[in-house]
């Protein structure tokens, strides 16, 4: 079993209710994100990767915390948060949002889920909303409440997880549209069924909503998942990465903004009301960013997946910028990654060279994203 | 050396700018804190506690993540975020504060440094404190600018610290009193050195600003700390328990109040600006706080430091509430901790079981806190 002691310290870090069927089913190692223990992987990247494209994956994500904001104003707050126009999301219906500082930057891209007219929850990448939306409703004159809710997903993914889905809960689960939701119970445990995930497969979400309940809800989709060979796995980086998805702390910050890295599609420019950061993105909007997230073709041998981010340097050898993401594509036989570089060097076809700590300097290529388009099934958002 | 690909996946952890160094000195584990990976050991748990008393230690404490708040309104804005009274405090001097949120919860525990009438770092616990402040900026109508800037702490603890830091920075360091700091250079390397430090023993940190020069600050420090016996460790949590020094996060979270956790001392009663949290403050200590964090002493053999919250009931074997942190002492041969227990339990003397996950119930006291006094030349502050 995994020596937690190489990776926390005392009580500080946080542990998922499926903490303990991870260690039974053998994870082999852990991160932190949100505060949370977070398991990275039951087995090697590649073996995880075609396990997802040709079966079903169960991956514990209850370190997507939840934010959950009520109150007569949730609306009206909630809206303010993001560029998407919230008048469009329709109760039981999810959306891929940005939160945006004043200056446009992205402080988080969590998945909203609209559970009532004034009733919304935020699945967070690793940073703590929870503080920003306190920080942004102490002087707003709007009467919200925001909390952390006992809610802790899971994402079922691969093209096996709509039939296990099905025998898990019926009909009402696999009619469910790209991004709603379902509020349902499994044997009596409460959740909440949406039809999302991090992986461009098929794919659901569970989210507990009774953290009392973890190890009995792992394993009652353990159990109905066998039938679908299904096994525990930690995220498929190579996946996403084939996909264009973007991983929040590494391929966008707080210092980027929706214009930089391809999330226009995220900012509803005839929305009626104002929310933070409007009046920046117009600016950039109007003046164009100066930076943008490319697709980047690394030549040459098998590379490790990044640990850092990795120079970038023009034809030239001027420094650009940094590789964000990359890794090796098992289908494509390629390094594919994403880089961050000034609009100069963004144009389909630019050559760059980029430094591979310990493994030298490669020639890399700007190509279209993504690499590998999402399952069929998956609309264009 | 550690295989990082135990605790990371990707690039969005961060390193500190002595990450390299910590690498080649041996560091045999990193947790991660503010978004980066933390040196947690070089040694064991005991040996680096020995070392401390002993001798001088190093510290890479870059995860306490700067907050810089500047702009006409830093000194208005940054009093509107703790309970401590600024006004009294000097440039050139810091204060260890709370920054509480409008409910009185603790949202963070820094040390404070005034650079300037209107120039601030906050050095800070493990939460997104740059979110909370922006956000409370927001709507505040103050003129402010809230960053992270590129400056990284060490630590340098231990009773040779003093004079390891007089050979390193002369008489200006060795002067200064607690909690005081003067900005100067090392081989013209730009830094802080403040008389602050999270041992209970003597100490200093050495704040770097310049996060290119990491590696020769560090070999700078270690070379002239040889005649010290330096050597690198990570935190000390059995000094600093004995100490009674609480880790935000694991002993106090959002969920707690100063007056749970016997920090009272950093509400200024004679305040007269409002701040956040105020209203909430007021009223918590009129009516007095429902629980307390109390020190424990807990019988029977030697325990492991917890890496979770263990559970305690009273003696009629009610759960009451749990212990946040418990180690053995070497000095006092005892098992020592903090418990967050109901009122009607707090008082000294109170018998309670503590159930060690793995390990049977244990009947422990509440006994008064510090369990060791910090350093004599450190004041009750």
């Amino acid at each position: 079993m995994f020596d937690m002691t190489l990776i926390q310290r005392g009580a500080r870090l946080r542990r998922s209710p499926f903490f303990e069927a991870t260690q039974r089913h053998g994870a082999k190692a852990y991160t932190v994100y949100n505060h949370m223990l977070f398991p990275i992987c039951f087995d090697d990247l590649e073996a995880e990767y075609w396990h997802l494209l040709q079966h079903v994956t169960l991956w514990d994500v209850s370190v997507e915390r939840q934010v959950e904001i009520t109150g007569p104003d949730a609306f009206a707050f909630t809206n303010m948060l993001t560029p998407r126009d919230l008048s469009k999301c329709a109760v039981g219906q999810g959306k891929y949002i940005v939160i945006t500082a004043e200056d446009g930057g992205i402080i988080n891209d969590p998945v909203l889920l609209r559970l009532g007219e004034n009733h919304f929850w935020l699945a967070l990448a690793d940073s703590d909303v929870l503080l920003w939306a306190r920080g942004v409703a102490f002087n707003s004159g709007l009467s919200v409440n925001i909390t952390e809710p006992d809610v802790s997903p899971l994402q079922v993914q691969g093209p096996k997880a709509r039939e296990l889905m099905q025998a898990l809960f019926g009909d009402a689960v696999t009619k469910l549209r790209y991004y709603w939701f379902v509020e349902t119970k499994l044997d009596g445990i409460p959740v909440v069924v949406t039809r999302t995930g991090w992986t461009g497969e098929v794919g659901y979400e569970i989210y507990l909503r009774d953290g009392s309940r973890g190890g009995e809800l792992w394993e009652r989709v353990m159990n109905a998942g066998a039938a679908y060979h299904i096994r525990p796995t930690g995220p498929s980086d190579i996946r996403r990465i084939e996909a264009g998805i973007l991983n929040w702390g590494a391929d966008m910050t707080l210092e980027n903004n929706v214009y930089e890295v391809g999330l226009e599609r995220l900012v509803d420019r005839d929305k009626q009301t104002t929310y933070v950061g409007r009046d920046a993105l117009l600016r950039i909007r109007n003046e164009g960013p100066r930076r943008k997230l490319v697709g980047l073709e690394i030549e040459g041998a098998r590379i490790a997946f990044n640990a850092t981010k990795w120079p970038v340097a023009s034809a030239a050898g001027k420094a650009v910028g940094p590789v964000t993401s990359a890794v090796w594509s098992p289908r494509l036989k390629k390094n594919i990654g994403f880089a961050m570089v000034p609009v100069a060097q963004a144009a389909l076809g630019t050559a760059l060279q980029v430094d591979i700590p310990g493994a030298g300097t490669r020639q890399a290529t700007v190509v279209p994203m993504p690499f590998i388009d999402p399952a069929k099934e998956i609309p264009k958002s």
